[in-house]
């Protein structure tokens, strides 16, 4: 498809959407009675449902049209060949090398990688093992009983997601996260520690992250502190590309692990970043957790485009994103435990397509990656499903849900908690018009003056679209496939709009301005030669932080 | 204003934008070099910076007028009058009385109700004390560890906001939450915690939520295998208006402590739903706590529209999302425990404001409010702040950040935190052009054509708007003003869209299908009476829990 062959899909696209505006959601069923069946897919016990949205058969070949037209199955085998499909940083995006379970040789710029990552790996497993059963102990022989991983982005959001998801396979030390340069985190994660039988990970690609090395060095201060400057060496760890740099930092090589420059931060957790989950859930259970991703390895590359996971996930994006026109979506967990994930995903989505020029360097025409946010379910019920329900801006809903959960106690809980998450995906959908609720308040014997003057505000539009994710159980394989569906689902959905989903160049000016404002911030001095909003509010946080009135 | 005359003023402030939308941000600065105090406004050691966003004086006549035109002076005086500003539930919004600091009487419908304010909150704080003395404890006289508050929404965000922002201030027992229908959150808040030192509170204002009676039998059931059935009542309290139904649920009237109809959840941590804050901090801390919220309350009664800073967050928010068009807003605390302030104002914002009818029950014609949403720097930076810095859609940002932290040791983690933050609302507004970013680029050393190629990836479009809010540091009295600004601020957007801020009735109708689907779910049968997606799961979740193959 040649680029005026797109343009005339994208009119196209538009076309329709008005013509099809005005079907509501629920009349698609009543006209294909076979519609879930046929909107919906299944990856052995997980099923993902789209039949909630609006799109129908024709939006489906257009959307499918249009990712063949971008390259989306060559781009993705270009991709799982270690090809250098991040051209602006010159690099491969060879994620799934780290969770493939074959040892077949892999090449990056012609160099097999697949037994480098093995012997990597092996390194990673017999620490992460050592320390679980004790026979890598604290500087005086106490069993290590609490792991601090400090890192931020990839080298935090990952492995947090993975320890906080699978709790109930936690049979491992304790694991806590330091991310944040304000000296609360740092210090409200250590309060209390012991250092004796604490083990701190610092984690970072470049080992030059600024809030990474600033708590790596506290940290360090506080477990000198209490072991002596020679005893702290033998409880931190490092994972990063610049192994040089930990050296120099202090840790011993035999416990620096290494991140690969083919991989970014934020498709990292299979590898070493994971090392923290490792050491908490132990190598079976990580095992299982790549597998899961593997398993949607395989999917993505053989399931026909429109019979494939994460390729309708990532059409139903497009199609959410760019024709309807809704700027947002929310991610909406009915599983406690999966209460980072709207995180993980905001950094996985917002920072791979968060772009205004494709991967050319052409300015886009249309819209790049929406907005990413949610909460899980119920608790987001009880905050900000008004909105979703009666707002004025539609809001695609995308739910997970468990079959069933870890408590053999709390049956009632879960069926409690599916019938609240199948509830409120009905519910967006179906609405209720303002005579069906006026008649309702008429049987629950309300007047008809008031019954008539509440009917506005207790009627709903519906019409609202959602998908939902139906799996059996959150285990370890599991929640590899679902982290590795949305992987997938970002880097078709980058594809079809033209943009790198690998590098991340607009987080650069942020970081030098902060380098050069840091000095003026420590000195208590204004930056004049900034602008007058910025010198202003250096000159109040000086005078407030000397206790000075306004 | 007419009807007529605050249309014009709509299609005033259109024209505007069109003329405006062309001039940069920092070229507002260039053209007055006052900017940045004209457009702060100080309250003591706190201070509001709106300059870095697209108002001008014109801009802000116009929205201090349709502010004039909807009432907003009159309809906070109503507020603080105990009049029925919340028309769809016949109640007045009265929040305010329970942090007021005089004595001086308050009517509602004709009822003093500052006294009977008074008497609950003096029993609430007995109850607070003689847990924190050892007075008030397990029933073999085993001092209160652990509290445990059982509630969802209203009943839970507030006071566990407070408990994680004023973490330096706690004193008292841990305090812990659970609000998810999910058998997950009761079951891991429970592991671990000892009976009979733990205190559990169930906060509801109807005591018929489903969540939290599901939450507190299986709590109570817990309780008595340790305890026994007897022993139960003693290391139970709850929290409602419902004091009727609480007592029949078990809990003993002396521990029934009164929520009051004309307050709503998400406003109402102020009362007795403080009651886990005020057990952790203290009740010094909690009223500091109140007393800022009061300072705020002053301040919004008191100040000009033009030098008020809840009005002037309002207008800002008004102006960003129905004039310029902006969909959503981020909050950003540079501040790491206020990590739960995005999700406080999650619900506060959009259950308050998410509404498509006005007060009167007419379908509005322009937007309501907007989706909210964020995270704490520095960890948003490497997360989603790509999309902010370069993404297609432009999102007005939020921040907050102390002058000062509260460890000492920690100056330089402070000092990094806030260049930061100052760092990323100036790169927002400055950006960085293309020919700047090529040159930069060939001073590093890079090739002319390897420049070209990735300039357009590293340059910034820049002129996007922030706030800054900066205050001393987050101490109670801090937190106080900040969440009774927020509060202030939602009403006086509501009140500009029209719309009731206080009512919620968007949540009515996902509640009801899940009732009447949970049978069903509870039974593993379908729903062929629902449509055909809900029905097609309810049978895949039965097959899956039931531990068949797809």
């Amino acid at each position: 498809m040649t680029t005026g062959a797109r343009q005339r899909a994208w009119a196209a696209l538009a076309d329709h959407w008005q013509d099809l505006q005005a079907t509501r959601i629920d009349e698609m069923f009543t006209a294909d009675p076979r519609r879930f069946q046929g909107w919906s897919v299944a990856l052995d016990d997980m099923l993902l449902d789209i039949s909630k949205t609006k799109l129908d058969g024709r939006a489906l070949d257009l959307l499918a049209d249009l990712a063949r037209a971008a390259g989306v199955p060559q781009r993705l085998e270009a991709m799982f060949a270690g090809e250098t499909v991040n051209a602006t940083e010159n690099r491969a995006a060879l994620h799934p090398v780290l969770r493939a379970p074959d040892q077949a040789p892999r090449h990056v710029d012609g160099r097999d990688v697949k037994a480098a990552v093995a012997a990597e790996d092996a390194r990673v497993r017999a620490f992460a093992e050592g320390v679980r059963d004790g026979t890598i102990a604290g500087r005086d022989g106490e069993p290590i009983t609490d792991v601090i991983n400090i890192g931020i982005g990839g080298s935090h959001l990952g492995p947090a997601l993975a320890v906080r998801s699978l709790r109930p396979y936690r049979d491992g030390p304790r694991v806590h996260f330091v991310a944040n340069a304000d000296g609360a985190d740092v210090s409200d994660t250590l309060r209390g520690r012991d250092p004796r039988r604490t083990l701190i990970i610092v984690s970072s690609k470049s080992f030059t992250t600024t809030e990474t090395l600033a708590n790596a060095r506290t940290a360090w201060a506080w477990s000198a502190r209490a072991l002596g400057e020679e005893g702290v060496a033998g409880h931190f760890a490092a994972v990063t590309a610049a192994t040089d740099k930990a050296a120099a930092f202090g840790i011993p090589a035999e416990r620096v692990f290494r991140m690969w420059d083919w991989v970014g931060g934020r498709y990292s957790v299979w590898g070493a970043v994971g090392l923290p989950a490792m050491i908490a859930l132990g190598t079976d259970a990580f095992d299982a957790f790549r597998a899961g991703a593997a398993a949607m390895d395989a999917h993505v590359r053989e399931a026909p485009l429109t019979r494939n996971m994460p390729v309708l996930l990532a059409l139903v994006g497009v199609w959410h994103a760019n024709v309807c026109g809704y700027p947002t979506r929310a991610v909406l967990p009915y599983d406690h435990r999966l209460n980072r994930l709207p995180g993980y995903l905001q950094q996985l989505d917002m920072e791979s397509n968060g772009k205004a020029v494709s991967a050319d360097g052409a300015a886009l025409t249309g819209h790049s990656g929406p907005i990413v946010w949610g909460e899980v379910g119920t608790n987001a019920q009880h905050a900000f499903f008004q909105l979703l329900h009666q707002g004025t801006r539609i809001v695609p809903c995308e739910f997970l849900v468990a079959a069933d959960g870890h408590e053999p106690d709390a049956r009632d809980h879960h069926d409690l908690l599916v019938a609240n998450c199948f509830a409120q995906a009905r519910a967006l959908m179906r609405g209720r018009c303002r005579a069906e609720t006026e008649t309702l308040l008429r049987q629950q014997g309300m007047d008809a003056h008031t019954a008539a003057r509440l009917a506005p505000h207790r009627s709903f539009a519906g019409d609202r679209p959602s998908t939902m994710l139906l799996y059996r159980r959150l285990d370890p394989f599991t929640l590899g496939r679902i982290i590795a569906l949305y992987e997938h689902r970002v880097v078709i959905e980058g594809t079809i709009w033209g943009v790198n989903p690998f590098d991340q160049w607009g987080v650069e000016l942020g970081k030098e301005l902060a380098t050069s404002l840091h000095g003026r911030v420590a000195a208590r001095e204004g930056a004049p030669d900034a602008d007058p909003s910025t010198d202003g509010l250096l000159g109040w946080r000086a005078r407030l932080a000397d206790g000075e009135g306004a």
